[in-house]
């Protein structure tokens, strides 16, 4: 039961309970083909969410939840299927609070719709407050993927430009090419051109030239853990960017589910960031880059702290302090 | 005729006088292989140059002056020849230089082949007084290849490095990958490899996360062009790590042959920033990133100002100010 943004959108839901059995867009197929991927056990979803072929903090926070209910379903060990959950992205706090949403309700798969309902409802509201922060015909610099496929629906960062757009305010978007995993590229790109809005792609490293040459008004990104203190755990990138609109005076921006904030991590210095596997970097799409046998190294994460962020931008409003988000 | 030092090197020189035509390493194949290709008339090095076969200012020098001598040889109207390589790269000063030089010169030929021979003197003088800003066991990062690869043989950045290492400096080397063309990870991690020079490989947007890690003790950049105001036109993404170093109080150098300055040139707003095709952001080796029609900007250079650089290292000393370079 898609909610009805979804009749009118011409992307459909990133993850939906079929009933008996999960059913997600593969993420990594995009942007060549959507395809859409029934999962039927806890293991294959574990692999999917360890292959980012679903991430994004929301739509992970709906994962969690509907693969504890999917082992519910199944009558299995719903502990156990919750501890090979949580190991897949230990970074990321709303695949937790899925797990633990849908583990400790009466009726897991009631939770799991709820939580998928919720996000988009959440998002909308994201996006309605974010508007604000728009200025008419503005160049909107985002990082990574934090549309409607890093969440159930519509988005957060990129929700907000989508509730910009379609209140009349004609942003135009500068990707972030967001390597090592191209979201922006592959995922990012398409979501804007599926919905219309104008943008174009560059390379990470082109930012601060274009916040020099003064083409970027704001910037908007996602987060995926929001320690208590204010500072954002996001995808790698993102402390750079913040440093970067900083010396620039360009305002930048988090927009996130209040759920991202997680009390319990006073400050980004508890973060333990995520390292990834180095074939991330060294290859792209079966390609190799660098000579056989280098090193890299592959923070998947970076922390950006609350004093570079203009503003949260959460369902309950903009809040200028980390104070208001718990 | 190779300088000595290629009797040594595990790099064979970048390009090469044969008598009557040239050879060049095909960098387009590394790290895959080492190809060596003769070059034969002045179009088939300007589509090798365009296709960044061959890249890197001071070899440009070179290649520029090597195509005049091959047109010279040809008995070829040399002035046509100069203005097809001119073109090839209109922000490459150092191509418009080595184009010159031999056009002036009463034999061609010799004078390309000196050229040849001083670059590899001139980037061994810059390493010897660049290791002096290389702390013992320093954690270096670059950006784009600067080593042997880019010059007839050592290298600028990349050949401080080298310096510093045969010095027992024992440097650790960031290699940051480059996009859009991946001069880091194909060609700067190759050539650390057959040096045998510690590296590490990262995304570009990784710079920030390291400095503020404390994993970077120094910053070492090339040049494709200095203006007479200091202000460094280098690879995209050479602004951003040198705001990036500047916010955390981070040497940040450029090291390059005092040719690169180029005095009828005022200041970095005079430099007309080359546009490259939007292949380069949209694929990777023949494959595509982003969805059919997506739009990219591709800026292939970008303005540092020479407030953000803490020392030109050129092969006459290490200046603070650009007065001295010219």
């Amino acid at each position: 039961m898609p909610p009805p943004l979804f009749e009118d959108s011409p992307i459909p839901p990133t993850i939906e309970w079929m009933g008996d059995h999960i059913r997600l867009i593969d993420q990594r197929k995009l942007p060549g083909e959507l395809v859409l991927v029934d999962v039927r056990s806890v293991e294959q979803l574990c692999e999917l969410i360890f292959d980012l072929a679903i991430r994004g903090a929301p739509a992970l926070g709906a994962a969690g939840a509907m693969g504890v209910a999917l082992a519910s379903v199944q009558g299995r060990e719903m502990a156990e299927a919750a501890s090979l959950l949580r190991a897949t992205r230990p970074t990321a706090v709303n695949l937790a609070w899925g797990v633990d949403r849908a583990l400790a309700a009466a009726d897991p798969v009631a939770e799991a719709v709820q939580i998928a309902v919720n996000d988009v409802a959440v998002n909308q509201a994201i996006g309605a407050h974010g508007t604000s922060v728009v200025p008419d015909g503005a160049r909107v610099l985002t990082h990574c993927n934090t549309g409607s496929l890093a969440c159930v629906g519509w988005g957060t960062a990129l929700g907000v430009i989508r509730s910009a757009h379609e209140a009349g305010r004609q942003p135009l978007v500068w990707v972030d090419e967001t390597r090592p995993v191209l979201q922006g590229a592959r995922l990012t790109a398409w979501e804007l051109q599926q919905l219309g809005i104008p943008a174009v792609l560059v390379v990470d490293s082109m930012a601060g030239s274009l916040m020099a040459a003064g083409e970027v008004d704001l910037a908007i990104v996602g987060a995926d853990r929001i320690a208590a203190n204010g500072d954002v755990a996001n995808k790698i990138g993102t402390y750079s960017l913040a440093v970067l609109a900083r010396y620039h005076d360009i305002p930048f921006y988090v927009a996130a589910p209040s759920s991202t904030t997680d009390p319990t991590t006073p400050s980004g210095s508890e973060i333990v960031v995520e390292l990834r596997p180095d074939a991330e970097v060294v290859e792209v799409g079966g390609i190799r880059l660098a000579p056989a046998g280098t090193a890299a190294q592959n923070w998947a994460f970076d922390v950006t702290p609350a004093e570079l962020v203009t503003g949260y931008i959460t369902e309950k409003g903009i809040s200028t302090t980390a104070s208001c988000l718990i």
